[in-house]
């Protein structure tokens, strides 16, 4: 089904606000077989309300999808302009009416001031049910098009997506689409194309989009056809299953910490360049604190020795940015923090602070346990930041990979 | 002047990417008295970019503003519309065309296959020079309308816009725009709304945009008129300086940052709820090692009370999550890492965790310098991320605030 997306709010386009609500939209309607082919935002105007009805009934679109506008001030006039363009004389919804009464002065909300708009119906559409908001969904036809109309609130939108317009999409696409992302880390979109090059060409039934950003390519595979879809995902699984952590949509540490509590293997953080970024990450998953003790972010050189037990020779030797301080590190808090395992950063992430010998990028990773220890050098070459980010994802990444070795 | 933004690419329509372009132009251009009145993303096709030039062409716009699809793969048709649109015969520039060659073969290219329409410039209207990549940009008039093309690559966007296209639209203007972006956090819309409402109505001739996110509220004010812009931005530190940490688009972490190294004052972490959020920020800013040594992520108590010196006591009295235990973290970390001061986090981020007396969003920090100390009580209540991100915020806005009064 071929869609088009109008979204109406001045923040749009004063800069106030990233359309979020569009990109949600896009990257969830292919699952039912939707395809956005074009997306117009404008201001909460009527007539450019009118003129972009107009642009999107001349394209190929079978749905127009508008978010923003629903709301009960006097900027939201979507529902109004889709009455007008579609001569539409609403009728009053008492019963509605009586319901949201009820929900406004339960807030302590002073029901004179109440625009009764929200509790209109169209008399040649229908509603949609909004349950987390007062303000509910329009939907008309017009010929073979579908003109729905949403709130623009995303908690709200999102809400009569999933209950209302994503089931409306598949029933009148009446195909089911075979739908899997596999999001893959350490190696490149080129190189991953290059290893799955033959296995596109082969299934020219199932679609592939690569998805790069800094810390990764996930892989959104999608097919109507289930036998190619299947037999396509069991064949790329057997390419690249070293690079794939997960084909759940999950993030990195997720996946690494579900290993984690699995097994009851706990674990500590010597940080060093990526200044806490990696406990950081960790500590967003919820249950994290029954295998994650906590770290140290040792970002001087004193603290290396006093708290992580460096040897002072060792740093004078070889640098803190070094394999062998970076293996020290992750001893030192294993053992300082009792942990079955201790994964440590040390790096210059820039931009002062890099040399010949050592450039801005230069990182080390350790990792201790049960006694094997091992250092991976990398050089990264981003902004400071980005540095810090790519880090912590091999980081977690090393510890996947060690993790799952410890399985077997 | 009036702006429409057309953004060319499949990757803004099927989810690959949020269409940042139109957003950082949005933000940008008000600086230069431009003004975004509808935005429109759509696909690498012919009949659809001329639909849209027919559509945009009809607004009252002075300025069209396009990007992506300048680059030279096949999809890449932007050029070749809008010559044909504009029934324009581009004329081969073989200078560029030369410079083109030496710059692909440096790189190892085999220019053979190099398409040669980069190096065609319009015989109707302008290139735009690209300082960053290939891609020239076109421009070319139309009535009173400009029409713009630039390449689809952020940073060749960005460098263009400000090298080239900004100038264009302030010259063109011909009115000088006062402009400036204030930070605040720790107040919310609605009551930085109420305390500067009277100021908004006095100075009807200034723009005041509030601009909310979970870590505070940036307050862009505009105005053409300098004398009114001057004193109501005097007028707005007076009321509300208190919660103004940047008139100069910095982040939080790089405004205490620059005090804490113009005053060399050190400081360490001790880091509970946030698992080393707070450090990570730190260490996002370049230059920090020298003031920053470093922090202790304590997640269990057993850390808490052997690298913190937490008493066991204390924990068992008042609980981990207690103005007891904060401050004892922050006069820990400050003894151990021996710096000026330390700062803590302890905390229920939740989901899991909260009891009645203690809920999920209960957070205190703690605060020790110079045999000083304090504790501070807040109460969040959003998702455990948000939990983590607000509590940092808050953190570095203590410091802030303990670092402007050690000034005096």
């Amino acid at each position: 089904m071929k869609i088009g997306v109008i979204t109406i709010g001045s923040e749009l386009l004063n800069g106030s606000r990233l359309d979020t609500n569009a990109y949600w939209i896009a990257k969830n309607i292919i699952a039912y077989n939707g395809e956005i082919i074009c997306k117009k935002s404008i201001l909460d105007i009527e007539d450019d309300i009118f003129s972009a009805l107009d642009d999107f009934l001349k394209t190929s679109a079978d749905m127009i999808l508008i978010t923003g506008g629903l709301g009960p001030t006097h900027d939201d006039i979507t529902a109004n302009s889709l009455y007008k363009y579609f001569d539409d004389e609403p009728i009053f919804d008492s019963s509605y009416w009586e319901k949201l009464k009820k929900r406004y002065t339960s807030k302590g909300f002073d029901v004179r001031n109440l625009n009764k708009s929200q509790a209109l119906v169209p008399s040649k559409g229908e509603v949609i049910q909004n349950k987390l908001g007062t303000a509910r969904g329009l939907c008309f036809n017009n010929g073979n098009t579908k003109i729905i109309a949403l709130p623009g609130v995303p908690s709200e939108m999102k809400s009569m997506m999933n209950e209302s317009v994503f089931p409306m999409i598949q029933q009148s696409s009446n195909i089911s689409i075979n739908y899997k992302i596999l999001r893959t880390t350490g190696i490149s979109e080129s190189k991953l194309f290059k290893n799955l090059e033959e296995l596109i060409n082969k299934f020219s039934d199932v679609n592939i989009a690569f998805l790069p950003s800094i810390l990764g390519v996930d892989l959104r595979i999608s097919s109507k056809n289930k036998l190619s879809f299947d037999t396509l995902l069991k064949d790329i699984f057997s390419v690249i299953d070293f690079y794939i952590y997960s084909d759940k949509n999950e993030s990195l540490e997720e996946v690494v910490s579900k290993i984690l509590i699995d097994k009851k293997i706990t674990l500590s953080t010597a940080e060093s360049c990526t200044g806490g970024h990696i406990g950081d990450r960790f500590t967003n998953v919820s249950g994290i604190s029954s295998v994650y003790m906590g770290g140290v972010i040792a970002y001087s050189n004193t603290l290396k020795i006093n708290l992580l037990n460096v040897d002072e020779k060792i740093l004078n030797e070889h640098g803190a940015v070094s394999e062998q301080t970076a293996i020290n590190m992750a001893i030192g808090v294993q053992k300082k923090f009792s942990t079955d395992i201790g994964i440590s950063s040390t790096g210059i992430a820039g931009p002062g602070g890099g040399t010949d010998k050592k450039p801005v990028g230069l990182v080390y990773i350790g990792i201790a346990h049960n006694g094997i220890y091992k250092a991976y050098k990398f050089n990264f070459n981003h902004d400071r930041i980005s540095n810090k980010m790519i880090t912590a994802q091999v980081a977690l990444n090393i510890l996947r990979n060690t993790l799952i070795k410890l399985d077997k």
